[in-house]
């Protein structure tokens, strides 16, 4: 098959296509013909040397598909060839066949056509594990989510006001905002105009889903509300910085570092299990929906990563086998 | 009625024996005729003017106290005159009597005498609220108990124990790794001596009960095993240190400061409530015990903030009324 190998981390330009075997799909696993791929920060990072795959993964990037099942490894029931499906993947989706364990297999949602649905596995994943099963956001708490137009941006905004947060976020330029605006944001923040920590008032935030790490940190800590849950899921702004302990303890907070990828796949099939119970039925009813900038066919995955790079996309970036 | 005043922050001699008016129970209130009360670490910073009680908490230290009840506030239904109880405080327990909200109130444990009941309020309610409402101690996981011969330390050791934990605890001397052993520690850390990340061995912490606060932030990080929560509690070691994200992210950790005091009248009484269902039968079967190092009469509440700070006791301080 063909995939997109690095063979020397660097710049986009690493990125190159090429003739690879086919992957075997083990006991529990299946083997999805791939559709679409998706890009992913963690991408960037894998294709810099920065982010080194698990052990057992797929050495070729790419952590989310949409697809049809091709084969069927050992042991694997409830599943057929044919079926379409999108994937949670370890590593691997920038290819055209990829090996998927069945626990983090989703069915593509009713009135999302298969191309788009590999916009949904990551973001889905994340938000719902860090923002619902870690930091229990509930009706009538507040969200801050940081950087609102990104692909777990424009999902975590969705599902905050689908449970009935309310919901501020920070951006980059009024065009982010005023599509974070559409998906249902109540207090837009231009980072770079305005202090999040003031326009978020007096209770400050239940919830942050945050990205940008250390360069936040203290912010991010006096924007707590009392008993508020700090969610760190990106250091794109460092990974060293002063807490202060007696801010958070003022605030009885909590402060969490988490990561999907480096999960056990046992942790990862009950991660999907609960979106497909909690969050397939508010796609399937068009409460949510996948937010894609644009779509590139495989060979442009260079391309793909610089428009992630420059940060001027929002929502997904998608790339067709 | 006669109370330990602090007229002026500064030493153990800033706590004055003095006559001051009764308080009155409010609604919701009983008033208790101390029989004993406890010191804790959060006396001393009162003492010494770093710990402001909070607005409407008496001005008196005494975060606890065991007695009988004396009258009854408007609305008080479940209790009567004379019921020998003990309580969790928001201050005031150096005194001969003191109001308390009705949610904070626990009878005395069958098997522990009504002085001896003095040691538990704020132990069994800081343990269980932080061990387990928050850091959800499981069996068979691992639980560092920093400090493991200081009133929190013996009850958070045996309770560990209870639930089927294995405990790892750090002490500053062979007497009193000793006592904490006899507790049923199973793994005796002497910090003067020792790297308690090194004793832990691979796995790991997965929880961590602080009271040391930034100076042992970085040890206690590594110290985690992965999905490890580590709960502050104190900051005997300072409010501030670098946290390295990196580290955090890659065990999915989670730092989290609280305090109890500062809770709202509701929260507490819901921490009580817990106690009283899942601890209390564990001290009426014997299983748990409270730890009391000397008992003194309340005249000498400045010996005993001295003993306090000499750190040189093993368990709770008691001051008889």
């Amino acid at each position: 098959m063909r995939a997109i190998t690095i063979a020397e981390p660097g710049g986009p330009d690493a990125l190159v296509l090429a003739d690879v075997p086919d992957p075997v799909p083990g006991a529990g696993e299946v083997l999805v013909e791939v559709v679409a791929s998706a890009v992913n920060r963690a991408d960037v990072l894998q294709r810099q040397g920065f982010y080194e795959p698990p052990p057992d993964a797929s050495r070729y990037p790419g952590l989310e598909c949409s697809g049809r099942i091709a084969a069927l490894g050992p042991g694997v029931t409830g599943w057929a060839v044919g079926d379409e499906v999108c994937a949670l993947l370890v590593g691997g989706g920038y290819a055209e066949k990829v090996a998927v364990p069945v626990g983090q297999l989703l069915p593509v949602p009713k009135g999302v056509d298969l191309v788009t649905a590999a916009a949904l596995p990551e973001v889905t994943a994340t938000v719902w594990s860090n923002v619902f099963q870690i930091a229990h956001l509930r009706p009538a708490e507040t969200l801050l989510v940081h950087g609102g137009s990104s692909g777990i941006g424009t999902m975590a905004i969705q599902l905050g006001k689908a449970v009935g947060a309310r919901v501020v976020t920070t951006a980059g330029s009024a065009q982010k905002l005023a599509a974070c605006r559409d998906l249902g944001a109540d207090v837009l923040v231009n980072y770079r105009e305005q202090d999040f920590v003031a326009e978020l008032g007096d209770h400050g935030a239940d919830v942050i889903l945050d990205v940008v790490g250390a360069a936040y940190l203290a912010r991010n800590v006096d924007a707590l509300a009392v008993n508020g849950r700090l969610v760190i899921i990106g250091m794109q702004g460092g990974a060293k910085a002063e807490l202060n302990l007696g801010r958070l303890l003022a605030k009885r907070g909590a402060v969490i570092a988490t990561t999907l990828r480096a999960r056990p796949t046992e942790e990862k099939a009950a991660i999907i299990a609960a979106v497909r119970e909690h969050v397939w039925p508010l796609i399937e009813a068009g409460t949510v929906r996948p937010v894609v900038d644009r779509t590139l066919p495989l060979a442009s995955a260079p391309e793909a990563h610089r428009l992630m790079e420059s940060s001027e996309h929002i929502g997904k970036i998608l790339l067709t086998i």
